[in-house]
């Protein structure tokens, strides 16, 4: 399958309701995409539908039937953080000519208190829950791991991929932290949230919505690689926190239909919810070795003039984190590089790109590999 | 497509967690199917994963990851009370050979102000919601107004659908009301819910799991039809209250996939939610005119001995309507009576078969019309 058009809103706090969110994204997607809402056959949809948001809306899909007047198949597809991924993979499976996807997110207009409460249902109930084991104390433990186990990988290594995200975001005005400067020392002095991640290691929630265009028409921009996959809820079943099995599966898959190597990837948009998680999917990824990431990250591999930039959006960290909209903000953004559309942050010669997507601490993973067809 | 194995728990009350019930229906689905987990290439899940429930997990689809301790995809498809539906219309779309099909919900362990908190959040928000138009209120105003209209029709006839639900659940194992008797006099005296509805108008809300599994392999049961319609969600946009678009638009588009007309059904299962519900859909369906469906239910057309029995299994009213396990314990009902294993309940001669599943007040609907293949 192929994207024809790719649409998102700025990213951040929105007075506009879901439905609005999503209809404002959707625009943008048909205007690039060049067609009106009658070519589309059927929209996949991706939202948590949060229940203590004002909102109080459980039936997203027949609400956006209401925002696009139509009878058209609408289906919703959540999977926690990787909605919308999830959404992009079963969306290329309908067997539509043109279809929508949609993902979107309102998440300041949540008390801090309920939407804690509303996260770490994302989490394993009996045993993490019930210790408070909130998702940056899941990933804390990761780090403390990580740099138990490589001890040549420090907390400044962590910063690096902040500070790299956060200097990307600067040259992205849909980012939240869009003309916002953020310093290295800023980011290694911020409070401790959960050691030993600090406030700039975690992703910023925002309200916000992206959306494509997957059209069996060919075009400029082929999805050469797609999966999705599964991997056990509780943390303690897995056989290492420092390998994450639903990226490795997903990306190998994705790999193998794509017919290339990780190092064929010349952009990539990578699920930083917490910079470790960045610094362990380079690994899982196939981009370095196990405990390696540390030197790529110290050689500037990943920055924006690097061999292969790494989150140029600005990723959850800097652009906005607005769960079910994440997955298909990382295609916005990789079609946008693809296409050499990406302005004061574009990559150069950008051929292929990867966005690797997580729900929960890896319960779910999609992998998309897009690749420019030329000519 | 071809539908392998069906599988479905007791509905009611249950101590088991969510996950459990759903193994339990994914057990008995694939001993019907013959078949091991391992032959499974994905899994599409529906669960609506209460807030206010005391399981507080959601991301059901890792959590089947672990319960089947499979890496394989798993998405969840929730549609309100069409999760069942919609999850087994996306699953046979998804190219593989064999796909698992679950739906589970848990009810009874939420206080009934806080699911009817939540069962609200699946209408209308701004002016439905807060007007406290719950389910009961919004399907009331249909009744009224129908009733209204057409003078012939009496609340007699509504209770005459409750008494043949009834009638029938008790020769179903697996239905709440199994073995309870529940006389005609009763369901008239019982008291008013919203006029003129009363307590035996309305579906019974239950824990339960059902589950089937889809293959591109020939069986004896053949999916001939299958659509998903999404409706407006505020209901005051439609253009008139006693005609559901959804039902009329997705039973046309399945009779028109299957080569069948509406006097070809030999055996249905109908989303009656309340028993208004299912009047109007008797009309929508098409097995006879707007208005006139009083005349078929006096004569006892849609009786289990008569000419299209309907609700074989007990319906949502009394076998019971655990919301995203719904749509698929329809399809196990209607397995059961096209392969001749319904027993006491048994239809003869069953040939073709539909399930009509209702999301919201029509928000998303499913109709599957699946057929008995011969040697």
């Amino acid at each position: 399958m192929y994207i024809k058009g790719v649409g998102m809103t700025k990213f951040g706090i929105s007075g506009k309701f879901s439905q609005m969110l999503a209809y404002e994204a959707t625009l943008e997607a048909l205007n690039d995409a060049d067609i009106n809402f009658k070519d589309i056959d059927a929209v996949v949809c991706s939202s948590l539908e949060w229940f203590f948001s004002i909102e109080k809306q459980r039936h997203f899909a027949a609400l956006l039937a209401s925002v696009f007047k139509t009878h058209k198949p609408i289906i919703r597809v959540p999977a926690a953080c990787a909605g919308g991924g999830a959404a992009l993979w079963v969306a290329q499976q309908l067997g539509y000519d043109n279809v929508l996807v949609v993902g979107v997110e309102k998440l300041m207009t949540c008390k801090s208190e309920s939407i804690t409460d509303e996260f770490m249902m994302a989490a394993e109930s009996k045993w993490e829950q019930v210790e408070g084991l909130n998702f940056p104390g899941q990933n804390a433990l990761v780090a403390q791991q990580y740099l138990e186990k490589y001890k040549k990988t420090t907390t400044e290594h962590l910063a690096l991929i902040s500070f790299k995200n956060h200097s990307n975001a600067l040259l992205n005005p849909k980012a939240r932290f869009y003309g916002r400067k953020v310093t290295l020392e800023e980011i290694k002095n911020s409070p401790i949230i959960c050691s030993p991640l600090r406030l700039y290691d975690c992703s910023i929630s925002v309200d916000g919505a992206a959306a494509c265009v997957v059209t069996n028409e060919k075009t400029d921009i082929k999805i050469i690689g797609s999966d999705l996959c599964a991997e056990y809820l509780p943390t303690w079943e897995r056989e290492d926190s420092l390998r994450w099995e639903g990226t490795i599966i997903s990306s190998k898959n994705a790999f193998n239909q794509a017919g290339v190597e990780p190092s064929d990837i010349d952009v990539a948009e990578i699920h930083d919810a917490f910079t470790i998680v960045e610094l362990i999917a380079y690994e899982d990824l196939g981009f370095c070795k196990k405990g390696e990431a540390y030197k790529k990250i110290e050689e500037g591999y990943f920055n924006l003039d690097g061999k292969m930039p790494v989150n140029t959006s600005g990723g959850l960290k800097a652009k906005g984190h607005p769960v079910s909209a994440t997955g298909l903000a990382q295609i916005y953004e990789i079609v946008k590089q693809l296409r050499g559309e990406a302005k004061d942050r574009q990559v150069s010669k950008a051929k292929i790109g990867l966005a690797h997507n997580i729900g929960g601490a890896g319960g779910t993973v999609t992998c998309h590999i897009l690749k420019k067809i030329c000519g």
